[in-house]
């Protein structure tokens, strides 16, 4: 099989093409809205600005600065991990811009762009930049954007079934952005690299340094996790508990998972890659009860259970799910997303049913993630269809989820094969060198290896 | 003396057990307070959340990640330094919440969590974090839990003799926070290491590479810290001029700290030392009167004079401490926290003194960090006690802090001597690979320092 | 020529007697607002600090962390880069407070200082933050600081001139900051450097891990530029369009820069240098039309079409000047400012010009960064002036910009050639060791090139 010489075009072709007809769609379509009239209006409008922009902010530096940083533990990789997650969320975003106009937003033939639709494409973005941490480093860009042209529209039709379709309450993404892109991600990496395991890379062990940067990208993600949840909670008390919450169970997630890595290992030490991902867990298990009315405590358990499940995982599923299903998780999304994401599922489920009668109206407060009126659809006609079948909904959305991303996920890992996409050769993978003018790798002479790559890369023009 | 080969598991059985502790503690005592039944109070919870919660995670960013990239100067210790700053800042809050819980906040049998309690927790942390740089390095996790049980309690009890029972004004933490905590670990270290001064090690010595990544650390905390000064004010004039006084120091201080360390050496090279902590100096000296009627000038002249009693600290008196007294100070909290710290109790009191008769109802505004009413206890029932009485008082709380803090520092040290708390052996001291599963600590082999180790290992378990 | 041995003193002589002055002018002439008597006043203070102290944030941690970051790309300099950039933002803002409580804000002899101050005179910091990238490297901390003093009297005065006196509409800064500080670089890069080509320096080359470095600032950049756009606009609706308008224009930027880098390279690998820069080329084009009432559409293709000139201008342009005119341009800032700022210049007069007559009231909402009333002053008496006039205006600002900071840039360019000034010699260019007490510049021993450097040193002193 050859491949084109040619096959590093295809990347500017194809992102050149998106960027012509999103300023063509931009130019027929898109407007912003008109400029409030009165006084009381402009004030409003500030207000609200002030209210969502910090937030905003926080998140934007998430996904840029931490997610980026936290993907930079494969010690030659870092440059290429960091430019592909930030060119991966930008083009989603402007992909999942133009959809949602295309889908919810026509009034009059114009879409009106404000901050809270940013927001939501946002959140599209978010599951694509999720689901490559099962394939980092062993994939081409142009996969990569391949990934994204699939996985942006799945998410956004995903996303209205589950939320408004069957109105699961699910502030924060446990089920529709977490428990979705992992198992989409593994269903991909599944379908990408098939029967055969995946053998360990010279390139691929962390050094000190590496995995240090990647622990300060837990670190950012850590500290402003809350604003994600809470971005698009109901302003006031919802909106205060949805951060108390997050933060009772991140921070359990902390202690848990220092005890849980400790016990697991005969020596004692702790694995870095336990504390990067399992501090995290508790942040996604949460999302789904975040604003519910949940005592403290349940954040605080459901923050250490979900860490003692990703390290769990770290240790005995991830090993095992590769030795018996071949399957390869580079960044262990399913210990981060999908173990944690299930529990909090099942966690909303629960909080459901034994929620006091008296302040079950506070689930009615949620906003669901694309602002559609799930729960109004659903409860609006009275509080009697019980909290017996709220439950089963989020149960039913959970396996929505996982069935319709494995199944997806899949047929875009296939897709994925097709030789034109350029998925780069075993001895190239790791290495920023196959993407970026970087000089000298490593500070010590590499030019073994160089020499290796160029000939790697001529027999591939063969 | 043996040290027994199971120590390795105290972290775990002890961190589990405060978990378990924990759980059992919000299970029975800690609610959420009620939702707001009306609209009205529900955009006034709305705008107060707006209104603390960006200073609430500037505060977040500077601990966890600001303070854990300073403390990664030690090369090889990097990963270490930041994640027992992680763990520290985690496990020293939650103990916070309950023993704050038990005694100030007990209502109706509940204790009503809210934002305000976790940042007033969080302000206990950081004692802890302060005080454990006196021994960075050189201490086991074990060690370091220890260190934040004892201390937390033993702030809370100092902060409310001085605010509350003293009626000290100290909106940012200068006596109550930074004075405390660095006597409180320079007592620790005392007490810890005992007469014998310590070697030099070879891993100590700062490289390139991880004085950049403190610096980094310097500069998050830099930008960040009119934040922590201001989020306990009053809305409203005193907490713009509290944020503007600390800009203005911390200004201040930058350029005098290069003037001062470029003076200080004979060759008028800067050292990344006094960058690193002189930069911050005027925000530690700023917090105790950055909300009261000073001038402009008074909080330029404070960062300055705090920068050049930083500089003069870490050039003369550091090493002073250390022969003369065998005092360790690995990190130069008494320079960045002590002498500073102390120049701005004085700064209050003089503050207290000179304000003019009529602005002085300003002083009436602070609320004290723990949200008590210490000035109105004090002052409620009439101005008449006068400026002088008020500034005693500053004096007061400053002997009381350097006082209790020296003395209980000094036990807790003696306690971390016991044998099963596993203070690691000199030759292991400043490296991760003791506590973490780091592949390689240096990129260059480093065989003999590992076998090294191992044979240590063994000998330790002998 | 001799070089004194006391050349390192003239840095703390300078900065010393800088900040004695200051003290000075702040003893006599600051103040603070009178504070708030009534109820209402406080809520209306608190919630205009709420409004802009987010954004001001920001804004820091973008001048302090994401530029000191970017400028760490030079492997062996990093912690002059970050240190000298840090030390410069303080000197500089201190001396244009001086210099605004001079000129503009003298009521009945006192300056009331307030935080909208701080940040109007952080802004004239920041010109010399961009300028000095031009010689980055190849100056001692003396001439940076001789930059800056002379720089923001003549930024203030240009500043005047183009938003009062001409009434250009500039939000951002696109033309008062972007292009007059490019070309101040600019200008005294060549009086700096002379007739003489530059030699590429081995210590120039980026290594892996200082591209890596400098990426992130990118990043911290990008996340935070819409804070620095929109802090100045009017609250509401021009506000929130400033906002969307630079997520749009550099979000296209992100992927027209990978699309053109790609394109340029036989290869198609992407270059880290086209990257850092031209993902921030579309918030530098933005920034003059952001608030104005152009579609989506414009700021998408604006911020494309100066991510090209960015890149086209590292490939091209930039090794043509140095070529031609042996113009020194070490940090590439006419790519990143100049270029897109003439093309936001551009698009500004366009914008202004194509206007609907019915929403063109939205240019009245402006305010020019310094808070003067410059649109007022020219349209206030009626719209009858025109559109076209006001394109005019736009191109004459440009022109003032230009103009003004290259000869202004060339003096003190000349002036940099003092001797006393002790520009390094080449071989100790690029170097941390120069300036800072650093032990091993990089870890393999590099005793050649330090005992070269005592050698070199003592020359000089000859």
């Amino acid at each position: 099989m050859a491949v084109s010489p040619s096959t590093r075009r295809l990347l500017p072709l194809f992102l050149g093409l998106f960027q012509g007809a999103l300023l063509l769609f931009f130019a027929l379509f898109v407007t912003y809205d008109k400029p409030s009239a009165q006084a009381e209006d402009v004030n409003l409008v500030a207000n609200q600005l002030y209210g969502i922009f910090p937030l905003f902010q926080d998140i934007q530096v998430m996904l840029v600065v931490g997610l980026g940083l936290l993907l930079t533990f494969l010690p030659q990789y870092g440059f290429s991990a960091l430019t592909h997650n930030f060119l991966l969320l930008n083009f989603s975003t402007q992909w999942a811009l133009v959809l949602q106009g295309l889908l919810h937003h026509f009034h009059h033939g114009q879409v009106h762009l404000d901050l809270h639709n940013l927001l939501t494409a946002e959140f599209a973005a978010v599951t694509v930049l999720i689901s490559v941490g099962a394939v980092l480093g062993r994939t081409s860009p142009c996969q990569l954007l391949v990934v994204a042209a699939c996985e942006v529209p799945i998410y956004l039709a995903s996303e209205w079934a589950i939320t408004t379709q069957l109105g699961v309450l699910d502030v924060g993404g446990t089920i529709t952005i977490h428990v979705f892109s992992c198992y989409f991600g593994l269903g991909m990496s599944k379908a990408l690299f098939g029967a055969v395991q995946q053998p360990v890379h010279p390139k691929e062990t962390p050094t000190p340094r590496s995995d240090l940067l990647s622990l300060v990208g837990t670190l950012v993600l850590w500290v402003f996790w809350p604003s994600f949840v809470a971005v698009l909670c109901q302003p006031g008390d919802a909106q205060h508990r949805a951060i108390l919450n997050t933060l009772l169970a991140m921070s359990a997630s902390v202690v848990t998972t220092v005890v849980a890595s400790s016990l697991l290992e005969s020596d004692g030490k702790l694995s870095p890659g336990h504390l990067q991902n399992g501090s995290l867990a508790g942040g996604v298990a949460i999302s789904a009860v975040a604003d519910m009315a949940v005592p403290p405590v349940a954040a605080l358990a459901l923050g250490s259970l979900s860490a003692v499940a990703c390290v769990l995982g770290f240790r005995f599923l991830t090993p095992l799910l590769a030795r018996k299903l071949a399957l390869w998780d580079q960044c262990g999304i399913h210990n981060l997303h999908g173990l944690p994401g299930i529990l909090g599922a099942a966690a909303s489920a629960v909080a459901i049913l034994v929620a006091p009668e008296d302040t079950s109206g506070s689930h009615f407060s949620q906003v669901p993630p694309t602002g559609g009126n799930a729960s109004e659809a659903l409860w609006g006609e009275g509080g009697d269809h019980g909290a017996g079948r709220q439950a089963l909904c989020q149960a039913a959305g959970l396996a929505v989820a996982i069935g319709a991303s494995l199944l997806t996920g899949l047929l875009t890992g296939a897709a994925l094969r097709l030789p034109c996409l350029a998925r780069p050769p075993e001895r190239l993978c790791f290495d920023d060198s196959l993407y970026f003018k970087i000089q000298d790798q490593a500070e010590n002479s590499r030019t073994g290896d160089t020499v290796e790559e160029g000939a790697l890369a001529l027999r591939e023009r063969v």
